[in-house]
């Protein structure tokens, strides 16, 4: 056993392992080991199965993301039963009352209302996704937020089957002053097969690579440079002329136009960096941001998260913090959607 | 829009946006949380059917497992085959040569030193690995030491097809002069159903409720509790005797009777947080211990925990590090395991 001496909290690293333990038992455990890296190519099969049962249940909340998109646009006015909520319920009694009294006056009065009181769907339901969520109000400038006044919807497309591992971000737009697309895609590729210099790092599908599309800017709307002026004095007459220069500038549109790693070349820090980022927020749109768009926009799924965090710390020594930070890691670790 | 004044961190509370909007725009909003919590019980079938792939899968894993078993015992011998690992490789080679010289005196020296250089399996694995998680040594006493040196395997068991979602511990042990179950265990029942007061929190399955087993132990052997002696004085006559009482010890195998929660009462906050722990630890038991048991023996789990941890550190400004915590909850929240 690696262990000794008795109780302690971290166990020798393997190097040390293999120096107190006997030769033939350190054989028996590189058979363990062994073992260890087909289960992880068995855990590889596991989560490959569970993308695709990931593309057959897409296609079952289809009807209802549509339905939302429907709602948002105003393309469709819910029913009063498809808006009926819980906590509405009392209020609404008391209003019942009023109405009954007052119903003409209440049409008379909503008519002429109606203008201000009663815009088309959910105005600016994206844009304020993306200001209430800090991973995307970082990115968002103040030039951005016109350009996502025309966000109609954002879709998860996952790969076929058979086909390498990948989902794809849909950005539907309305038509609009700024580009011509209509779609701009982000797709994120993924892996799920242990790698075989570290088999045992393995933990679930992740995301290797991503490919963003060319946006089809009107002239002059490119909010993803910026063009600058510079006087230049020619060397031998003297004269000066300016010439102007496109330099890139900070937008969410960005996004669209990912850094690219050179085939077999080292990203630098910054780089990678910002890489691991780009996929943690692809990750986020999918895992969240699109499952559960409503609740961003009222906030509900952020209180859930503080009161989430809350607990956490409400749990006291940090012991049990480690802990919960290990259930977390442990819970990524297998996560299939990952 | 819950957002009129422009950029800001977090949307106002529900309650709060109640008013800023339209009764009009509210009403919508109220047609997305229908849909939202529609999509919750999609979501509960689809973790039901991650939950039958596992089932699948553990039938797949188990023959990887049953040899684990049998090599950690010492019923069964690795091949010299089974046994090769890359970091040996070297070493192997240089002793190659070494070999071939005084192979005959290695043979003799093997003869007489096996006792001590070639212990039965692998000695203690699996009080090892109580010993080098945290969350388990916690728990452990040095009284549960010597019976878990009995501990030859642990295993989990999952529900049945259209039974209530659960997964079973079992804890098996060598005869030993302890207690007489050749097993031990924890059965974990688990909910994959949106909660009606509050769909929105739904993550995928969670546990609700465990069982323990009764343990049948030979006399004075059971370390869950300890004998006191106490002095009694006759309150008539004032003749002294002494009596012995059976109180509570501390002891892993508490792990065994766990905190019930009476029905329709509220546990206290010390019994809440005592049965929280238990569940993580159930869950830990069945994601990580129980699938990768060598990695824990050896360490290697333990220091890709903390590599990972490091590797959060060095990503430098809070935010990011928010993000990835961010994350850990996204995959957390959707792990089909958990």
């Amino acid at each position: 056993m690696p262990n000794p001496g008795g109780q302690m909290d971290k166990p020798p690293a393997p190097h040390t392992m293999e120096i107190i333990l006997p030769k033939a038992v350190r054989r028996r455990i590189n058979a363990l080991r062994k073992l260890q890296v087909q289960c992880a190519h068995i855990e590889a099969k596991f989560y490959e199965e569970v993308h695709e049962l990931e593309r057959k249940y897409a296609a079952l909340y289809q009807p209802l993301f549509d339905k939302r998109r429907d709602v948002v646009s105003g393309a469709v006015e819910p029913t009063d039963e498809e808006c009926e909520w819980q906590s509405d319920r009392e209020e609404e009694e008391e209003l019942a009352e009023e109405l009954k009294e007052k119903a003409s006056l209440e049409e008379a009065k909503k008519e002429e209302a109606t203008a201000e009181t009663n815009p088309k769907g959910i105005p600016e339901f994206w844009l304020a996704i993306f200001k209430s969520v800090d991973m995307l109000s970082d990115m968002l400038q103040e030039h951005d937020e016109p350009i996502l006044r025309h966000l109609k919807d954002i879709q998860v497309k996952f790969s076929e089957p058979g086909q390498p591992m990948s989902f794809t971000l849909e950005f539907h737009f309305e038509p609009n002053g700024y580009f011509n697309n209509a779609v701009l895609t982000k797709v994120y590729k993924m892996k799920s097969e242990p790698d075989a210099s570290d088999p045992f790092s393995f933990e679930g599908p992740e995301i290797i690579d991503c490919e963003g599309c060319q946006i089809d800017w009107h002239k002059g709307k490119d909010v993803t440079v910026k063009i600058i002026k510079k006087k230049q004095k020619h060397k031998g007459r003297g004269t000066i002329r300016t010439v102007t220069k496109q330099i890139a500038n900070d937008s969410f549109f960005n996004f669209f136009n990912p850094i690219k790693a050179p085939p077999n070349e080292e990203l630098d820090e910054d780089s990678e960096l910002t890489l691991a980022t780009d996929f943690e927020i692809g990750h986020f749109f999918r895992e969240r941001i699109v499952p559960r768009a409503v609740l961003y926009f009222t906030g509900e799924a952020l209180e859930d998260d503080e009161s989430f965090e809350e607990e956490e710390l409400e749990e006291g020594d940090e012991e049990e913090q480690e802990e919960e930070a290990d259930e977390d890691d442990d819970e990524g670790d297998l996560d299939p959607k990952a």
